[in-house]
């Protein structure tokens, strides 16, 4: 039952239409940078064993082909019918493209739907506009130039993201920062932006500003949590560090979505249970810590995450195959914890079906106001 | 063999005698404040199928009975019969009452041991001894009046509590303050109650001061860590900061008892190996975490832990309904547990028995001097 | 397949030669320092439990034999013998073996070897070696000595190891400190011990001058991370706080090895991925936390954590049963792993055997430039 699911993947990015050599394909792979000269390739990974185990088939090969033999087959097809095959095998109804990441690289969220038949929505990357900005405007009009600019963008995305865990972690102080706060750090950034240094916010306040612009326009605000490459101070990505934020926002009407999570994601789970207004997964980990690893990982999350409070999400990035690996991978840890509670007898058959429809999209759809859904009623 | 056991539920609350509407008992269930607009109703969490599951047979109906269906026949029994029937079922022989939260809205410990027959014995809360004195004297009569209190709480209780994890967090110095610091810090709390703030400690020097004058009287002391309700920074509750402490007070010869700890219970764990005054549970979270949930949650908790320092507790409050689920959820996973190692050869039947034992009351027993125990010896 | 596999222990300790009254042995079992009033026999443990049930019958006795029992045919065989038996049964081919703890009343890398016919290698603690030099040189001699120390060192041992968890946490600056920082730290430390102070390294500017100094040597480099004794201050031990040092090594072509990593072991396996030149084990946890718990640690670890990074060690000390029970805990819940994703499809039997032979000890010997190897190929 889970496996005819339609899913809507919550947070994701586009695809990589060049062909890619076993090199770029590998660092695609995981959130490792590169293969190195010390662990070996990087097939030699659960996501990498995953591909061979769930893709191969579906360009036609055996499973667990050989990594040579199945990109050889991949350069075969071309990259636009392996992705058409493995995105429909995904089985992926609606996708949330973050746009704000490897622009121009990957393919646009209309593009990245093309190829499955599925609808898709844009995710509006809060730093990406700032940096966009300041590049363009000197201190006094960085907050109004970006504040009409999320206003633009609330009129055709679906939500917000913020990455202030890649960048000043999510330790954030509570309140909206003051408009002199916001100024003066506007104009430190936009000093050291024409002093030639690289247009990186990693401000807290301006980080802090966006938000709660966000806050105002009303969409649903994604925060990128927990594991991430190796830019990530992963102890500053733990998600109890934004309680005193969410607390601060609990009666604002607008969702936090917390991405990742792993490996805090039983701290995720306690905060969705507090919190009303906060939706968690375990996108990305489910990909990446094997068919037992993804039910173990789940499992941990439902623990004290609330039915109505979980969704699903692949962050599928640059390869087609993390969307399947990530599909295919979900499914079956869903099923996997579902089957085992109601076997013991601990949920009845009836309300683990309801459950596996709020998870695979049903929440979402809640959430982001995307149309027709299955309301969490009796 | 586990379904037999008496058990000594060493940390639990009353519970409310009038009769709750739909909210107020979806209100009582989890750390959630109430239901909310985002994730629908709060029986779907997995102590809301838990209940359902468990206690509808109970109050006579099918297992997985609907909410409305269970809270009508819940109306129809009355409170006190349900309460009755509920921890009947529960089998607690023993209950250790914190009674210093919801004071006036709970029933007492007597009132809560007659409902089952079995007996009770109360837990002083330090924080609300404090707030009590404070509200009632000036800050030099503050600290003789603290700990003539506790000297008096000593005879008749027989244990402290402490939730500093709510107010200060776990990080607390190691010294005992001194007179000067804890005047000094009375003098500030007594100023601002009279200038009209809530009654409410949040002074760490204050904190100190009440769990060294409990240190001297030597009853155990009980520690809130880990997960509660959204007025919790969680990040401040982890276990492993109150390692300061836990040396300084490691030959005073009482015992520090922490409650709950999930999802820090691998951190409580560690913390029961390496000092022997230091007893842990998975109270609160495993009527809360489902069926596979408990099993693997209390696993975890035994992979550090020496059996002579793990104990039960189910922090049942308000609802009767979270006794049994606690206790039954807590007899399922220790069977599940110790017939895993059993069945693998890991542990003989004997160990595996008597390591029951003393998880279910023979610890505590000896930890709270309760009388009669099963000794750890050979 | 498992079972035959020769294992590399790349950290552990010697074994004690004397006999061992009962106090005496279970003072060595885990990380409690000695049986206390409060939890009773420290054989009441899962290694307590594994040491009745996998070392008995190597001594000839019932499998869960009583203590005094298995202690008095311990005493019966002799040291010796029994360490000859355990070691032999564990079938570890090759000891690294760290000698800077205990020196002394522990056997040599040489003896601990040849009670198995196995080959032994030195590790050499960098705090050792300063504590050694700043008690016999002034300060300004202490940076050159070390150095030139390590030098020496550098042509004999396998590796470095730092304690720097124990001492000054992992939270350490990523960069090398200056000559003059280290002169200032040295001075400071010499007057400590000139004025009778315990000839403890505490500081972490000669903790991180240790690490560089070792770093420019080539060797690789352990990390004592995760549990230990109550010794450490376990939330500095946390290798999430290690990503800076990481991040400045990940070009210097030197290994990291971090060893234990309980309970963060999640956390190790993140940064195995995403640097390459971290390796990581669950060393000491695995003997510790039970058959279970043994499999879940492992599989937790090898959900992130590439195949190429994964190592074995036992952390053996003192004790020759704890070389036995981690042996035999190691190999069953590699099998249980590689089992269950095998034996759902997951991954190919052959690269489940190809695993195998990585993590026993192929990586090991690539690491280490042990001699030949299993390389991580196709």
């Amino acid at each position: 039952m889970v496996d005819l699911l339609p899913l809507v993947d919550h947070h994701c990015h586009g695809v990589v239409r060049e062909r890619l050599d076993r090199a770029a394909f590998e660092s695609l792979l995981c959130e490792a940078a590169a293969p190195g000269r010390w662990h070996g390739r990087l097939f030699d990974t659960q996501v990498g064993f995953a591909v061979r185990r769930l893709c191969a088939p579906v360009l036609g090969l055996e499973a667990h082909a050989a990594p040579d033999e199945y990109l050889d087959r991949r350069a075969e097809l071309g990259v636009d019918e392996v992705t058409r095959r493995l995105l429909a095998a995904a089985g992926i109804a609606e996708f949330l493209v973050d746009t704000g990441f490897l622009q121009g690289a990957l393919t646009t969220p209309d593009e990245l739907a093309a190829f499955s038949g599925g609808a898709a929505h844009e995710v509006v990357r809060l730093e990406s506009v700032a940096e966009d900005v300041i590049s363009g405007h000197n201190a006094a009009a960085f907050a109004p130039t970006c504040r009409a600019r999320l206003v633009a963008a609330s009129r055709t995305a679906i939500a917000f993201k913020s990455i202030a865990a890649y960048r000043v972690g999510l330790g954030l102080e509570a309140d909206r920062p003051s408009d002199a706060a916001v100024f003066t750090a506007a104009a430190r950034w936009s000093a050291e932006v024409a002093a030639g240094k690289p247009v990186r916010l990693h401000d807290e306040t301006l980080v802090r500003f966006l938000i709660w612009t966000a806050v105002d326009l009303g969409l649903p605000i994604q925060f990128h949590v927990g594991l991430g490459d190796a830019d990530t101070d992963l102890h500053r990505a733990d998600p109890l560090l934004l309680m005193p934020l969410l607390r601060a926002t609990a009666d604002r009407n607008v969702p936090i979505m917390l991405l990742h999570n792993y490996p805090f994601h039983r701290h995720a789970g306690y905060l969705a249970q507090v919190f009303d207004h906060v939706f968690v997964d375990v996108g990305l980990a489910l990909q990446n810590v094997g068919g037992g690893g993804a039910a173990r990982v789940l499992a941990e999350l439902l623990e004290l995450a609330p039915i109505g409070s979980v969704l699903f999400s692949t962050d599928g990035c640059g390869l087609p195959e993390l969307f399947h690996v990530a599909a295919v991978r979900f499914r079956r840890a869903l099923a996997v914890v579902l089957d085992a509670e109601s076997a013991e007898g601990n949920w009845s058959r009836a309300d683990a079906r309801r459950a596996a429809r709020m998870i695979a999209g049903g929440n979402a759809h809640r959430a982001y106001r995307l149309g027709p859904s299955a309301p969490p009623t009796d």
